[in-house]
């Protein structure tokens, strides 16, 4: 059965280049002779008929935008049987032939369950900040986050080094490191804590007071979210060593904002390879890039659990600082 | 007695704009066949006799750079007599005619009570990001320490559009309220909650239910640090309203950063007053701009506390929103 | 006669803040009880009839956003007095009690003579990037295009110290200096061409040469595109000293983008301000800021030539390079 | 025999992430108890003797900044066999045992005619922002040029937009459209001019006049300067159409800034592969990125063209439009 309309929608927390990807799809498939609908805030929108038909114009002046013009949200009545059916009945009734979903670990499960039951082709687009994504290289959001997370670490570095002070800065990232690893290399950071590796505060701490003999001064230390709360490693390094330490929690400033000219590429070439996949007949599957070029993951490997290579890229950061 | 030779030092929090200020006064000093002497960590440096002679070269390529190069740091030694005594015999060892004082309101009222004493000339220019400095209409660091929050907000308005919560974003003021209003202006934000100013959040999460049934679903709150904490704004929100709130506290990311035009302007031309005001005999004041002009005003009115036009602001806030 | 119904339009080169005034304008409109129509592309939409009905809704999402949502245009046809007819009788249709205009200079002498004529109430926010209004302090575009160009000043420094290389750098400011003027300062420029002084290359030329013995290496001049190209400054420059010689032309860079927190308060208080003057019977006239207070300027003054304090500027750029 | 002692320079053009380079280089040779000489101005520094010993802090606080801190200089010296033999007795003179080159595609060439002729192991970090050295990825300067061209892109779209104008941006490359394409894909351009392809402006400005009568009236065409000159572009458009034409050429603020976390990343992961290779007795190639691995390419393979799938990219551009 040819493809004739397809639907749109992005689900799990926002991230910068959404929009982009939003874009692409619409416009690759209209160039496709595909109509496009596009779904208002996830499942949510698909179980209460918030949809509507999108032309070349709807998704203009999108592409530099952070967030997503679909919206987005949680819907636990999309985890249920009776939500899924009412999500199915919503796309029987207007005639959507595929589904294209933008978003993150969560989402490509729930799509995966979907597919095994209705069989609706999906394709996933993947979307995290937290470049969780298993077997492709990099999610859209991750390049935005990491480089608003290391403007903020540079700002706090012309303190540290001003005031002569140790910082402890926790970014996202719940079960993975990406973020804090990638900017703590980038800042020229003295530590970083991630869920991935297990860390010793008391060898830490000896490393500050032995440095601050020597004269090292001013130290920033990373935390990953899912590994501890910034707070806590400040009081404790405050406890062991008497130096000044402050906690700032990037938090959701990492979520938003012009996407990177990186960001955008991966959304703009995903979209396009997601409806090139749709209508090629495949489904089950996320787009993504690995080694610069499009491959496809099946949703069942999308969602393990994502190997980092932890240890080289923290021992570099070791070294260098 | 001719002025031959002052010192520069900043002290309190680190500002952006604090090295394009040490640039002029070098600059300028040297300029008027002055000798300038660079001291380290502010009054620290003074009692510990952490300075030297600075040349035209010493101050290249920090324009735009934030943080200070000569380093700050509390200093309680300062507070008493002994210390501001050892501080008195470093600057005659090194024939200092002269002192200016690149820092905030604490560092003004440390300055003034140097000055009482040993009748030292003290010039003082206005580094806060909190814009607290009395009878001048702007410091320098401020506009600067506004653009990072403001930047903060417009990333955290799109997770707010994207997913329709509501965002308590704290940010720094502890006695004022000044960043707080100039970014809730400027990021067409939905509430602010400022030392000057009674609140009342019944009123608030009132309006907030209201507008959710008319269709608005996301809400950015501002809070000054001194005000309140962002965390129980956000948790006494989510309670009386049952909507899901998220808080962020922007921290130190307000503080360091690349000065903005203004904030370099601004901290140029009060180093050329200042060495201007010291070369005329000036003593026991603060350089500031008002309306364009550069004025000067005594450090006992410069540290009486600020008055903001608070209502006026207020009110076109909650009308723009 | 009550102003029941105003429109609002913008002319002229586009500047960042325009679309924080028109939300201004619209907001503060409707909260007086007032409807607002937006009108397309300057005074062509008046000709054209081009316009419509705008709520609190349609000045959503635009605070943080370059351009204008109203768009700009040209419009020879309203330099006649057919074209001022037809615009007025747009006006007449729709029962527009009164007209605010978010332009420049040349809007302004427009709007005074369609006043003259028409005696509708017109009210102006100056809207320039080149802070040629007088009698105010600043047009709310130009410190965004200020930080614009100083950014852009920032990344050459990088190359001219690398390289060990003379830029030359034009700048937008056809009949002004402002912008040349500031990021020359704030940028540590050493040198700087604008209309408004008069210029010795020759004598330049000779401080480069001067310079160059004495080991300084890299320069950057800064050109106001009204006082000469930055081409044939670059080209002159080589040809008198045989030093290798770059130009850049920042170009229409310096006109978009998000606005500063600076250029959206401005913006937003006049917006403010154009209401009420309009509701207070006001007419043919700007509001402007001037010493952080809003004031308002007959038209025939604001369009009169600005007098910039060229040379104390000029002279504090020299001093501290 | 072992290495003992390694010096480094910077040659050819200053890119974003090269002190990132520097910074890794030294650190990463003294944990491997290896002395690291800093060369300046590149060859030209191995010719005049003009380099020193580094140490751990010697690259301090440079990891965030645009340009080189070790300069650079066209050497046309260094392609003379006298120029090269003085290298080399500079390289005797200071017992130095290899040589870590980072710069791009001359240099590389430069390099390789050198280790043919004295031995001298010498590895290269590619370091161009045109993205122009093969069997590699990504060179690290590319991604800061694409993201600040990027950046440019946004701010004159919101006054192509605005205005409803046509605007031809030219960007750098001079033999490679790599920035280009890049930025006309994520600036949702609607033409690009790169010298790997053939180009029909009567079929381009055919397209703009058609897009016109169907409405669409605001044109961005990105031009690499090694394809053509903005300007004549701009010129013939406007002759064909008559439609409002203009013309921005980004220059030199494409080379300089804050280097972006992914240049960071190559820069400090190129650095410690580079010293590694060095250090196993490899010479006569360049490390680099491919597929998010460190490899290594012969000089010989990295300074062929390089090949950009440029037909994929061109398309899409076509399509997202």
């Amino acid at each position: 059965m040819p493809i004739k309309r397809i639907a749109v929608l992005t689900t799990g927390g926002d991230a910068p280049g959404m929009n982009a990807a939003i874009r692409s799809v619409v416009r690759c498939a209209i160039n496709q002779k595909v109509e496009v609908m596009g779904v208002s805030r996830g499942w949510w929108g698909l179980i209460n008929e918030e949809l509507k038909l999108f032309n070349h114009r709807s998704v203009s002046g999108i592409i530099n935008q952070g967030g997503t013009v679909l919206k987005t949200a949680r819907c636990p009545e999309f985890t249920t049987e009776e939500g899924r059916e009412r999500a199915f009945q919503t796309i029987k009734k207007h005639s959507i032939d595929g589904l294209i979903v933008i978003g993150g670990n969560g989402s490509f499960t729930a799509a995966h369950i979907f597919y095994q039951k209705y069989k609706v082709p999906v394709i996933g687009i993947p979307a995290s900040i937290d470049n969780d994504i298993n077997g492709i290289d990099l999610t859209f959001g991750a390049d935005t986050a990491v480089n608003t997370a290391l403007a903020a670490i540079d700002n706090i570095r012309d303190t540290a080094t001003s005031m002569e002070r140790i910082f402890v800065v926790e970014v996202m990232g719940r079960d993975s490191g990406y973020i804090a690893l990638a900017v703590a290399l980038g800042g020229g950071c003295e530590g970083v804590i991630i869920p991935e590796r297990k860390f010793d505060l008391q060898v830490m701490c000896h490393d500050i007071v032995n440095g601050n003999l020597k004269g090292k001064v001013s130290w920033i230390i990373v935390v990953a979210e899912g590994a501890a709360k910034a707070e806590d490693i400040a009081r404790k390094i405050h406890e062991i060593t008497t130096l000044e330490t402050r906690a700032v929690t990037l938090g959701h400033i990492q979520r938003g904002g012009r996407p990177t000219a990186f960001s955008r590429d991966i959304a703009l070439k995903l979209g396009h390879a997601a409806v090139e996949q749709i209508l090629q007949g495949k489904a089950d599957l996320a787009v993504g890039l690995c080694c610069g070029k499009v491959i496809s993951v099946d949703f069942a490997t999308a969602i393990e659990k994502k190997n980092l290579e932890v240890d080289s890229w923290y021992k570099l950061i070791k070294i260098l600082t």
